[in-house]
């Protein structure tokens, strides 16, 4: 029989095997440099989800390789090119485990993306803004010594508004005209909204293709592209239709943030203060002396905070990809905030400005709770000023819109809508249907006129 | 914090701890009566795809239970309202392992259907066909005893043609009207096309919810409801977006088949013979003996069919869920069928159908090949003659029509078209790109007008 024995490989399995020996990838995964290890502390099982293992005397166990130099690890004629290597962090997920590379210059390094494409046939999806900002340096980093490799695009119009059924079909076209077959890898380049779609479409299309995520905005850099959670929007409420998909990478340039408009920028912002809050004390604490900094692009301080993000996220992720419990951490303040998102209407509001009014709405109901002291309430406040972010929903907002748009949230299990709050010091959270519902209706008494 | 401990569980784990421990579902898993295997013989890396371990000597390494007295294992009000047991076959993939349920009256069994419901919410997904016939039956068993358990449904339009996006939309508007969270369960009762259907809306609503399959065709029963492949069709190609995604289970009543259309039944029979060709010489010959009796409807004969076409696609399914290999070989005849359901127009030609003479095509090129002895070509005729299905294509086919839509094969990799044909004695088969190209013209020449 002609079926090659790679062929009959899991597709994890088989790109460890086409990636060449000698490669840093190859060196990453064999040495197990980084391990995401569940601690008997955020076992999603336990009766509270404590601090983060990643803070204060833990934070050793998740490491990230920075390498001091180059030589040895990347490839000879990469070096050349660019002698900046990437900080790795690795999401462990068992044989559907991958890397996020975090650096400058990461787009002008072929070696990076080159040992991830599966097959021969390249499908980079993007839109009308981030298409001609970097599109041609992807494809250029897809096929640099590389001829065999091929390379489509789609781009999509711009805007959370069409991150929906119609605008996927598009995907699903261009793939099929171009006649992709399954060895065929997806490339999501730009921010949540195309990430999330083109995982989608990866996910769908022949039932599964590789995809790899190229983030190019905070938002997909410290949260959407990390941890596989795909999928579209419907009329009535966000996020309804997907899957659970996992990247064979993400590949994250700190350079494309350069381009990215102040909004944009302060919107991804609000998910770097969440990790802080639900389970990263010390790294709100950094954040709070920082803030400045991140609000100035200084490229060093924006590459820790998302390096500290991913490496969050990753471990949250690790410990519970399905969102039986734990991951649901990750949606503090969301389930108002998207209430707000649904409210005024897709796209007005950006995620990270509702999920900063979200937060502070849920910080506002913990304390009513007498869960968390005023100190925590004032200094959220703080740094989402200093961020620039909204810290209450706007004035259309009615208690009637939350409650009917919450009834719908995805966390509502038998008809019980399970809220994250903070409870105890910084830094530790709980995911949880059991809190008086006056306090809710006095928070939303407290930020809406009516 | 209030999360339940259940809740954190996976949702496999959690349906093992809701079913009683004194259920038969529960005794049928930990006894593990039924236990199918990798063989050295099947194995997808080994370079030819050889006989059923299903046939002859190896008959007993794939057992199915048919319970002689249902009392010491089906709960005792059960056993009043019907006596006969159903005959199980497990589908085993390790913690997405699901049994399927085979018998007459299995619909007046509200147990079997009940022990596999999440939450308190189901929705049922039919058509304007098959839901006046089954609908009412269905909600009664999904309620009867259980008034928790509250049901809706949505009707799709019957035919292939709706197998497509906007038709999907609809069982979404109705999940998130009816305000579905993710403990529902999702039911598809119908053929094949409610089935894909049905599964591909529960594989992507809210990231993934249960399911439950009862299929109400010959072709649902023995292929389409059995190893968790679904999906829609493009305007381009059948099945091109989809998930794969497993039941919970397949409740499989052969009373159904009592208003199922003559045609509609030959066309599931084509799938019978598909697994006897490609890997059960035995029940090709058991086949042979009993097609008579298939076509008259003996329910016994039927039942049999049945359930050795379970077995038989269970063990393949068990063997390899994502298709790396092995389980191509269920596409016997399908490239070729494709191709005509798609130049024919999707729904006048029955899948059965377009797979019956793309057996014959498939069967044509392996004689051309040197592959197989004239005495199989000659049965495979006689065999699907007996049947009443067709034994080539329709006369509008011509070559061109064949190889463009061959060429968008999902069985396409990196550009070379890889076919199931039949190589050696009866019941083995190759998945293979290694053929003479002129074979394939030939075929498609003897077989076309143009
Ligand atoms: N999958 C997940 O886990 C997850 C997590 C968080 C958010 N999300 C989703 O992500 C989406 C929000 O993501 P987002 O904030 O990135 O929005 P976005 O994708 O709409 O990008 C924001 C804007 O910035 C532009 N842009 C992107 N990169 C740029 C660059 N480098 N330079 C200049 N302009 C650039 C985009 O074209 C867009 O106009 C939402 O749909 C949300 O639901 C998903
Ligand atoms: N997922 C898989 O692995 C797989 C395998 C094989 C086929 N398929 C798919 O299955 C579909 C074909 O399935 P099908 O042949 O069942 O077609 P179908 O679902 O269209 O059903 C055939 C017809 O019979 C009617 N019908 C169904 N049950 C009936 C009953 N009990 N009494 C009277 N009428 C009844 C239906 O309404 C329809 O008109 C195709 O879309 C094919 O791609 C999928
Ligand atoms: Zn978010
Ligand atoms: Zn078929």
């Amino acid at each position: 029989m002609a079926l090659s024995t790679a062929n009959s490989l899991s597709p994890s399995l088989s790109s460890k095997l086409k990636s060449k020996p000698s490669d840093c990838s190859v060196r990453f995964r064999s040495t197990n440099w980084i391990a995401l290890r569940p601690s008997p502390f955020s076992s999603p099982s336990s009766t509270e989800l404590r601090r983060s293992t990643v803070s204060s005397s833990s934070a050793n166990r998740v490491i990230s390789m920075i390498r001091a130099s180059a030589a040895p690890v990347i490839d000879q004629s990469v070096s050349e090119a660019n002698s900046r290597a990437p900080t790795i962090v690795e999401v462990d997920l068992g044989d559907r485990s991958y890397p996020i590379y975090i650096g400058s210059g990461l787009l002008d390094q072929p070696d990076l993306l080159q040992r991830h494409i599966h097959g021969k046939r390249v499908l980079v999806v993007t839109n009308e803004t981030v298409g001609p900002l970097y599109l041609g340096r992807v494809t250029d980093a897809l096929t640099r010594g590389n001829p065999n490799v091929s390379v489509e695009s789609v781009i999509l119009p711009d805007g959370e508004k069409y991150k929906d059924m119609d605008t996927l079909m598009k995907v699903f076209d261009k793939a099929i005209e171009s006649r992709l077959d399954r060895r065929c890898t997806f490339v999501a380049l730009g921010g949540g909204v195309i990430g999330d779609m083109c995982g989608f479409a990866a996910a769908a299309f022949l039932r599964g293709v590789n995809f790899i995520q190229i983030p190019t905005t905070v938002m997909a850099q410290v949260d959407s592209s990390v941890g596989g959670k795909t999928g579209i929007n419907h009329p009535l409420g966000k996020n309804l239709i997907g899957a659970f998909y996992q990247p064979q990478c993400v590949l994250i340039d700190t350079d494309t943030l350069n381009t990215l408009p102040d909004r944009e920028l302060a919107s991804g912002l609000a998910e770097v203060v969440k990790y802080g809050l639900i389970r990263d004390a010390e790294f709100f604490e950094w954040q709070e002396k920082n803030m400045p900094k991140l609000m100035a692009r200084d490229p060093s301080a924006l590459a820790y905070a998302i390096k500290r993000s991913c490496e969050n996220k990753a471990e949250v992720v690790s410990l519970d990809e399905k969102e039986s419990g734990l991951r649901a951490t990750l949606n503090l303040g969301h389930t108002f905030g998207h209430a707000i998102e649904t409210g005024v209407g897709y796209g007005r509001w950006l995620h990270g400005e509702a999920v900063a009014a979200g937060m502070v709405m849920a910080v506002d109901m913990s304390y009513r709770l007498g869960w968390i002291d005023d100190s925590i309430v004032r200094r959220v406040h703080d740094i989402l000023k200093e961020a620039k972010l909204p810290t209450a929903p706007p004035e259309i907002m009615t208690v009637e819109m939350f409650k009917s748009v919450m009834a719908v949230d995805k966390k509502v299990a038998d008809g019980l809508l399970r809220l994250i709050l903070l409870k105890g010091p910084l830094g530790n959270c709980v995911f949880t249907g059991d809190y008086d519902r006056n306090a809710l209706d006095d928070t939303l008494r407290a930020f809406c006129k009516s």
